[in-house]
């Protein structure tokens, strides 16, 4: 038995190098599964159970789960917390990722006070825009407390101070290529681009886009049909 | 020579029962792509050209496009204009959507003064919230102009009364399954999902999640490779 096999059986997380996008995608949906079952108190999840929650079939789940190792017990399904682990560890989100938002407009301001990013250790630890002085006021009194929005210019000194590695672009189209250039001078790794429009950055940069009107555009196409 | 086939020397859009998820998230990025092309003035696009923007390679391009018909002359690329009216043809979205928003949050907010929605035929055209007097004058004044919050009561009526199609759930988690099912009892054919939960809607509804969290996590496993 080769040591792959081996870490299989020992439900240690197999390094694959050509995990499919989907299964990525649907690990990140089982995660929430998982939570949703965690808040109502669940201790134990079936693989039927999880697909109904995420609206796939059960043999998806297994199959998806099998790319990483074994980790249910058979016949007694999986325990939500240990697969919840496992699945952040697949991920990465087993570790606190320090993020920058940039443009605190309307969209930026909502990701800023959106309380979903810390339970998943993802902590925004700055926030910049090009006029700061304009937007503090309003999201201050918006969170209920002062917070400090940082001129661009300070953009790749902030980075580097907090150790910051992934940024969330939240400008006007106009703006988005400019900061996604600036972001990568200041050696930022990831970019979450929720301008819409396509920005192009190197190879060693991970680009996603979450563009509102996706989602709307793949939701009207199977209504349409 | 079948009728599928004349469709496609014709250009025409051939109906295709089964075209993969992942090319028809693909045609919303080729169709962003198309719209930066037009406001830069381009008049014709390589198929090269578009992959190079949406960083895939160019047969792929080609290939998700023939899934259509033939929209590209040999040797000339694609008619930017005539290319986006096919993917929009395609995806249903030729025509106008009329669309709710449920809960005026910070998202919910974010998502009514979003401007991308309209230029794509997304027309918010109601919003709703438990609350509608405490948000009404926060969103009017961050619009600068009245506007019309209504409370969830008047759910089913306005949906019946503005031919209401679809709808965004942008509630807190703890709401978003009770939002879900008023809005299938109100008719509602087609829900997108910003609360960070899953919910469940019966078969005949379309559902599509947007979970911020999901994009990070996403991007947060290729950096961790």
């Amino acid at each position: 038995m080769d040591q792959t096999k081996v870490e299989r059986k020992l439900g240690k997380t197999a390094k694959y190098p050509k995990i499919p996008e989907a299964t990525i995608r649907r690990l990140s949906n089982y995660l929430k599964a998982l939570e949703d079952l965690e808040t109502s108190g669940e201790k134990v999840a079936s693989s039927a159970l999880i697909a109904s929650i995420c609206t796939v079939n059960a043999a998806q789940v297994r199959k998806d789960f099998a790319y990483f190792g074994e980790f249910g017990i058979r016949g007694m399904g999986y325990n939500v917390k240990d697969l919840k682990y496992h699945i952040k560890e697949i991920l990465g989100t087993n570790r606190e990722w320090r993020i920058a938002i940039v443009g605190i407009g309307n969209v930026g301001s909502a990701l800023l006070m959106y309380k979903g990013f810390l339970k998943q250790n993802y902590k925004i630890v700055a926030a910049f825009d090009v006029d700061p002085v304009t937007v503090v006021g309003h999201i201050s009194e918006k969170m209920g407390k002062p917070i400090e929005i940082l001129h661009m210019d300070r953009l790749k000194e902030v980075v580097k101070a907090r150790n910051i590695e992934v940024a969330i672009i939240a400008t006007p189209a106009q703006s988005a290529q400019i900061v996604a250039t600036q972001l990568v001078d200041a050696n930022i790794r990831g970019i979450m681009n929720f301008a819409p429009t396509q920005i192009k950055v190197p190879p060693h940069v991970v680009l996603r886009n979450v563009f509102f009107t996706s989602a709307l555009d793949n939701l009207v196409y199977y209504l349409s049909r």
